[in-house]
């Protein structure tokens, strides 16, 4: 633990508001490691954990979009809950992805994860029916007054086809079980919006979705990021966040630099949005990581891309020597 | 049963896309009544069921859109399928929406529905990540091979971010197990060229989702709809349907006027796009059908809308009177 | 003449609502042959006008979408409203679209047709700035007050991201100098509501853009259409118009199944949006009506893409005789 | 002049390209002081053209979206170019909007503005009908071309349904006449990709629009900003400009933090995106500067917002006191 999280105290009678006090810091969407449609790969999945965890990051956030929380079998995970849980056993918080269009299925999975001492929920706005901004707010206040755990939501309208407002969003921090706000709007303008909205809400925090993003969120006043990335190169966003923090603008832009390296040679060699976890998870197949198998409707690079992908991480593992501090 | 539908033999022994020969007609997509955020209103459910048959409908589709199927729960949606299987009886084609974001939760949806002696699955593309056309063939194709019974792909672009485009229902189309398409897309440049396009597929189909366009779908070559307001006036879209088979202009103007109103005195009433759902659930309670709760993030019209609701219900029915053949 | 359209007699003192009183039938949106960038193509754009004229259409659309009005100099489209109004010389009326991100421009050009006797302007909403709905109608109602001649809306959102909504056309009909609308949305649900709507204002008319949607418009209480494919085949069109009206059902189908094929054959060859625009016009220079040069940012299709387009607008040509009374 | 741009030396034989070696700083979009619809505010425009240029900006931006460039006339147009660069008088560069969707339009008025000695142009993508990304990038190439002056290509998708991808804008950069690059995408992670992009050539720049990311965009490698608010206050945009480029954090942040006060109080208190450019315009009504008329379709703050805007825009001016350097 880095002191960047308050850590939770198993058993404590305290409320769920109180086990995770302050989220901040490098909190990575973990990939799911599948061996086959409906199966873990379970050594993939134990080696990916330790290598995130080797990163020093703050948090581990399993279930979310680069985790192809929505595409897998409600049993599915299920197992992926309770392993991660076993397996990270308390070393960083464990944040779970709760989202789904169905109400009764998200707060079975919360109380799932809260069960097997998970720190936080993170549910996006239902993603089928769109709903107007009422309500949307009237929804998560319904869902966060039930919840076993402190909820985040999570703001994803390239999926969900809805953007949480800001007076929507108001709401939802005046919650007591909402303790953070992610955001992968892409939108910079909204997000510095939210930095000075949230702060009225002390404690509570905003963490960036797209990790190019990263640099700038934590120097104007974000608290950290949710980076796809920091699935393969973990050390890579943590220093990041903490040149940024301890205000370190050479070191910043330098980390950024290799950032964008990252994205730009690894995150666009596909043709569609599922671009980027297919790059991730192929990358980490290259690195011996895991497998490389994707939930429908994608499927894995084939050998062309793979190839590509392969040069192209080994070429930025290299790099990424001569660039750390 | 009008003959429209070739009716499946309860145990034959022919395979899936034997038992459906040719969709066509009438088959509205049932709401689902709740007394509870996981409770069917079963006794709503069954006067439901007898009050759309008993308009004289050709099939019946229940878990789609209008019936808040990514709403509700797997259990739920499993009880629903097998109360509406046995209450059916095979007194007409049953139709089941297996939607959902994940490729086995669909699967095992439609093995559940095979079992109950459902007709059909009704798929619309995974609505979380935004699919590529060449992933979304791909996807429908493998799991077209693998259900147990007849597929129904069910473009929604509205819901699904994801239009279905014509080269990618070729694909589709050629497979044997494919039987029909319902498209609600709305847009009837699109609708005419997948109805000129099906030709080419002798006992396939195509059904229209928004009825507003029922009318002239059914006039120019189509093979039915999936009316919502036949939740309400079941045969009024039966009559409007076989007008427009047989070809009987007149009759079929006066009844697409009364559509019309329908759709323009009931769906129109909230402000969001749950206007839809929301009238056709207030306006059944009004009529003493059954419950109007909605699955989150909706809710049920509060007291004004009601007394819209339920005052404009009782004019349609009195004019109803007059325009019936 | 057809006895569709009330003439109007040049020089009569009445005011502009009154010089057109009921806007029904074909309009060809005409295509602007251009024979260099600025430089009307002036011996293709007499034959072109003789042959829709020829083809007993009910009026003749110049500057719309289809024209390119938007993309054309302010000083080419005056010539062409001159060249147009001298040439048709009162055979049908003349609609002039003036749509421009400036008011004062539309006014202008709008003043330049009334001078020329045009019998009408059409307008999209501004397109440049998103407008809200109050502000459009505030913008439509303040320059509807200034227009010399009758004005018809029309709604493009594809082009100019707004919708005109159900509650703003209403202000605009009940304002007398709004004569008609013109509905390109592409949504039939829609445009059935504004058949209704516009039913309160006897007089005022709907015609509808997608001419895939002329049949079931003109069946179902539109009054008509501005069919881009009536460039090359007017004759098509009009028969398909006067079939619908006089309820002759079969004749309507085999017409809008020939409407189906022009479409399906000469609308999709280019990847792009621009492809319909490329498609008539190259179509009329394999006729050899005009030259097919389009204004930027298009270009006329290439050899490869005009061989297809010219062997398919012939294969049309020849069904044709088979298929009209 | 701060030495941030390279002046031009008029009467140079150099062609266009040398004029403006290096584009970078705060450029103000200067809004369009209005006494009429078809009448500049002349008083008001030489106040608010020395009230900008007195903040030490590097360049004045007129025609562009914030100066209603798309709903002038373009007779006002030209009014406006050769009144700014006789006032500007060499002072700082001169960029002129020329975006139109008429290629020869868009030309013509690029050379009025190089014969009054403007230093630039800027065009976004035509706006009406959405092109291809080969159709884009030919239309930037041939007009680049023909261009008298430097051309900057400006990405502005909210307004014109297009974005322009990298491999388009890798094409325009490749051409000596395009200068530098102005984007309003609002995306982050996009400005990322092309600060990177743009590092292949030296001398080209690019600038970002929203003014609430131009602290990052700055001390992360991009060039400058297209600040609306700096119509306001511009020295509060050069500060932060300055500050951002001398790698002073905690000036950046507090400037940036100023900037965020503007942009919440200020571009928020309508309902529609006509927003920023009402309140800018009330704002310089209430300090003084010129009058609030907008072009049509949008209107000026009624009374009631017109007092809140006053209101805050006083409010800001004292705390700015305290915040500059």
């Amino acid at each position: 633990m880095t002191g960047h999280l308050t850590p939770h105290v198993h058993g404590s009678p305290s409320g769920p508001a109180q086990r995770l006090a302050r989220l901040t810091g490098i909190v990575p969407p973990m990939v799911t490691p599948l061996s086959d449609r409906d199966a873990l790969d379970v050594p993939g999945l134990e080696r990916l954990i330790e290598h995130i965890l080797g990163g020093g990051v703050h948090g581990l956030f399993i279930l979310g979009t680069t985790g192809e929380g929505p595409s897998l079998s409600h049993r599915l995970r299920r197992e992926l809950i309770e392993r991660t849980c076993a397996q990270v056993n308390g070393r960083v918080p464990v944040l779970v992805g709760v989202t789904d269009t169905c109400f009764s299925e998200s707060l079975a999975l919360a109380r799932y994860a809260a069960v097997h001492d998970a720190d936080a929920v993170v549910l996006t706005p239902p993603y089928y029916f769109p709903a107007g901004q009422p309500e949307l707010s009237e929804y998560y206040l319904k869902i966060a007054g039930q919840m076993p755990l402190p909820l985040v939501p999570y703001n994803m309208p390239g999926c969900t086809k809805i953007n949480i407002e800001l007076d929507t969003l108001r709401q939802l921090l005046d919650h007591p079980n909402v303790v953070a706000y992610k955001d992968s709007s892409g939108q910079m303008a909204y997000l510095h919006k939210v930095i000075r909205l949230i702060e009225d809400y002390p404690g509570k925090t905003v963490l960036v979705g797209p990790e190019e993003m990263l640099a700038e969120a934590t120097l104007l006043g974000g608290h950290g990021g949710v980076s796809g990335g920091a699935n393969l190169f973990p050390r890579l966003y943590v220093d990041l966040y903490n040149a940024a923090v301890a205000g370190d603008l050479d070191l910043v832009r330098r980390l950024h630099e290799q950032v964008m390296r990252v994205s730009c040679s690894l995150y666009g060699v596909g043709k569609y949005g599922s671009s980027i976890i297919k790059g991730i998870k192929c990358a980490l197949s290259c690195l011996g990581v895991c497998e490389d198998r994707l939930a429908e409707p994608f499927h894995r690079f084939r050998s062309h891309e793979r190839d590509i992908i392969c040069e192209r991480v080994a070429a930025l593992n290299e790099q990424m020597a001569g660039v750390r501090v």
